[in-house]
């Protein structure tokens, strides 16, 4: 696989500015960019400490896995994903499937800060949702 | 609160021997040390990606924590908490609660990898297990 370090740790968030008021104001981060990724029904921010970023993820639809993962949690957010860097996520899904891991992407696809990700199904990776992600 | 890099990701997962083999065979990382956490309840297994540690988590009780998370999840692993690497984890935990945390451990405690640690309730942590930690 090749993961060189952990791209991003994704936080799934019912409101994004309270969100972004907590880690600037309690963990002492800085809230650097927000984006909106359409695809996922999601808006983003990103923080970032040491080499790794936190992206908190707040629903834009209903229908958005987001809003589902919140619903299924009794209305509260939490840690929905861990996102390792690696050379080529094409590839390294590939790879994943070729040791029997089930995938929710079959090739990578355009995410956020237009990275290369695709998603391995956390029934596959022993309860951790986790995403590949390439420049 | 200064927090300098995550220092790690805490993993819940039913077996640590399964678990291993996963990080190892399908992630590419090398597990560098298992330890037994009396105090816990815990058996953990370390891995190293970049910066960050992978802490995974087995109970060695029914009655420890990472089993009722496992019991929650309906008997699935999955992402526990994130620790944070601070200067000194008892100062952050008092300015955590300063400004109005929750905090579980009110002064650090020895962990695992002999750190000084700390948890911050999710309650206030916007649904996030969160660890501070210090060597």
């Amino acid at each position: 696989m090749n993961a060189t370090h952990i791209e991003h740790i994704g936080i799934a968030v019912p409101n994004l500015e309270e969100a972004i008021r907590y880690w600037e104001d309690v963990m002492g981060l800085k809230c650097y960019k927000t984006e909106v990724v359409e695809d996922q029904k999601v808006k983003t921010a990103f923080l970032k400490i040491g080499e790794v970023k936190i992206e908190l993820l707040e629903a834009t639809s209903p229908d958005s896995t987001i809003a589902k993962f919140i619903e299924n949690n009794g209305g509260r957010g939490g840690m929905h994903h861990i996102a390792f860097a690696v050379e080529n996520s094409s590839e390294a899904l590939a790879e994943a499937e070729s040791k029997g891991i089930r995938l929710i992407d079959k090739t990578s696809r355009k995410g956020a800060e237009n990275l290369n990700i695709g998603f391995m199904h956390p029934k596959s990776t022993l309860g951790v949702l986790t995403e590949l992600c390439s420049k």
